[in-house]
């Protein structure tokens, strides 16, 4: 068992959320002695949105959570750890299949009602059948404030469980959101990271629901990456209870993201999937200090967080900051490796808030003591500013230490 | 001083080349008690070919020799390792003027056809004085056997000194060809790869030889990968001294490779270049196991070499490989995240020769014993099937072990 990260947050206080009860078990699918299945219960009538990796080996279970959100509801949600049933053919088909029916079943819905995501091994078959016989149990023991034990049980090499949540106000109601997410290695998220589900009270229908999380984890989720390498089972699901009494949500909110009617519930949701991210960061696998790369004066943002991404997967700045070496050598050079538009002699960048180098120079009596100082904490911050326009961007990234090479050169995940 | 990387190759026999003489000397640019400077002299009327990193933010030396290219002739080179003159402003630009002078007193040329490079620490001025005081007592000490002294002398993190030979027919007359390279972090070449220096006492025109380098750098050096970092100073020089007698090699060489005159020379040039572009990756900062991925079924032989450096890049495919473990999974993965045509029914993939995956499932019964002997060796082995076309490429790249991270961690390069 790895030690908790140094960079771990604790879990906040989770109060139950109308319409939305979970439990936890130990089906046995992996890990001996550990809850490894998940199931949650949503109240009829909730509404759903998903982002899914882009990875095109996709697992089984993201394919059908795919084809499940077309119709745009969802009655139930299962989810295990220790098996990605990615790569796994036919049986991989047998095996979400076989386990949203039985959910389906002691639900009472249709089967295209129950959400799968998988997290593990790739390429071994999942014994679904310790699955579905775990079900009816967990089915019975469905509580409104097992929070900690979804989150947990979602976990795989993660050090420690991660959720957040707000409120928020639609008109004259409160409103509340909730979201449980697990990494912590594969994660360079294309579209989304790894597992993450988020739910809310709030009545919305689902292709507003829909746009407002696709924006919102292309600002959280898609701003990080603990290892460049993206997941074959990425999926962030957003589920809408509509327990809440609020005023009533237009379907189409009056624009694209909602109108004025939903502004706090959007930053609210956001806030909560800024959160889950940078949770994820921070129990990156070996994860010692949590690295902000902020990019300005880019030609776009699309350019600005494309640099700043190449800054934060690049391994030879990872390492010197897992060093304590504010090696801004080594980001010129991630920089210059983006394919992106910039030129050396305009280039600025900063460690801690101190400007090492500016147009294409070092900066000759720069102050180095708070650089030192600062390269010793949990968290650095790296400014990179290209000097060609207005494109702006934040990247959250964490180092890479020994203890990566030990969870992955050991693992078989 | 690290030990020798247990992929090492001994240094081949290098016979002197008609046309080139060279000299290593102790700059004391960084480091202490060994040589670190590199004179190489050319015969006149020697012919030149260079290709150049594509990084945004490259290094003065790389500005000086693109201008330098275009006079197509050249004289004499000088490198330096321990700082790579990059991100210097006009204090670079001032050290690789005044080397190039000095260096063109002494050799009695014009300034132009000095080529310089320089590898090591980013962002700090160049001491270029220690080199121009240098050079006199390097150019009174040339000499035409002093291979193992430049390939030495050019190293920075490199546990051992690199340099491939062959020889080839040109019509009636034997030529030879000679490289010497140096690695071996911040390896992910897009045009080349850091140093690399090729000589040959062939004849042949500047236009020609460019033709010939650009294609040879790019099946091999541009299809290597250490750590996905792409060096500010990649650079790899081709010199055609013309002292060989030969039959003579029109200025268009009937074809845009060289025609039926050049085909064994091109043949020649490259397995000099790929002996040197194997040297780096065997040299890899921390490795221990050397890869090669072959990638079949792509849908064009570009789309296949995106997909083999994908993999070549993974940091859980690479430290997988460190750990001995055949994990396929992450080599699916690899290939799914690589933004390249793939499809997962279609797929299949092998480590060291037997098919663990076919068409998207794991092969039932696949013989595990031959997998696991092979990922013990020091050679690994992976092919992947697309099952789309019939695009081919072949990437090389090394583990991702402990050794990276303590010499990144702690090397201020």
């Amino acid at each position: 068992m790895a030690a908790v990260s140094p960079l771990a947050v604790p879990l906040p206080a989770l109060p139950p959320l109308d319409g939305v009860r979970m439990a936890a078990a130990a089906a046995g699918i992996r890990y001996p002695g550990r809850r490894d299945a998940v199931l949650v219960e949503l109240a009829p009538g909730t509404t759903v949105a998903g982002v899914f990796t882009r990875n095109k080996c996709p697992g089984a279970p993201v394919d059908w959570c795919r084809a499940a959100l077309r119709g745009g509801r969802a009655r139930a949600v299962v989810v295990n750890a220790g098996n990605a049933n990615v790569f796994t053919g036919a049986a991989g088909r047998e095996a979400v299949r076989a386990t949203a029916d039985t959910a389906a079943g002691l639900l009472g819905c249709p089967t295209r009602q129950v959400f799968l995501a998988s997290t593990g091994v790739i390429g071994e078959a999942l014994p679904y059948d310790r699955l579905t016989a775990a079900l009816p149990a967990m089915h019975a023991d469905l509580r409104p404030d097992a929070w900690e034990d979804a989150a947990r049980g979602i976990m795989t090499t993660d050090t420690f469980p991660k959720a957040a949540t707000r409120t928020a106000r639609i008109g004259d109601g409160e409103v509340r959101i909730t979201g449980i997410v697990k990494g912590s290695g594969m994660i360079a998220p294309d579209m989304a990271t790894m597992l993450g589900f988020v739910f809310t009270d709030a009545k919305i229908p689902a292709p507003l629901l829909q746009k407002m999380l696709t924006a919102g984890v292309d600002r959280s989720f898609n701003c990080t990456t603990v290892d460049s390498d993206t997941s074959t089972s990425d999926t962030v699901l957003l589920f809408a209870t509509g327990q809440a009494r609020h005023a009533r949500v237009p379907a189409t909110g009056g624009s694209a993201t909602g109108g004025p009617l939903l502004r706090a519930f959007r930053a609210a949701l956001f806030a909560v999937l800024h959160d889950l991210a940078l949770a994820v960061v921070r129990d990156g696998e070996g994860a010692q200090k949590l690295v902000r790369i902020d990019v300005s004066g880019a030609v776009s943002p699309r350019s600005a967080r494309r640099v700043a991404l190449a800054i934060g997967n690049s391994p030879l700045v990872k390492t010197a900051i897992a060093g304590g070496d504010a090696n801004w050598g080594r980001i010129v050079m991630a920089v210059g490796k983006a394919g992106e538009p910039a030129e050396r002699d305009k280039l600025s960048v900063a460690v801690g808030g101190v400007w090492m180098a500016r147009a294409g120079s070092l900066v000759p009596d720069y102050d180095e003591a708070p650089v030192v100082a600062h390269m010793t904490g949990r968290e650095i911050a790296i400014a990179v500013d290209l000097g060609l326009g207005g494109g702006r961007a934040t990247a959250w990234t964490c180092d890479l230490t020994h203890g990566y090479i030990d969870i992955n050169g050991a693992y078989r995940s």
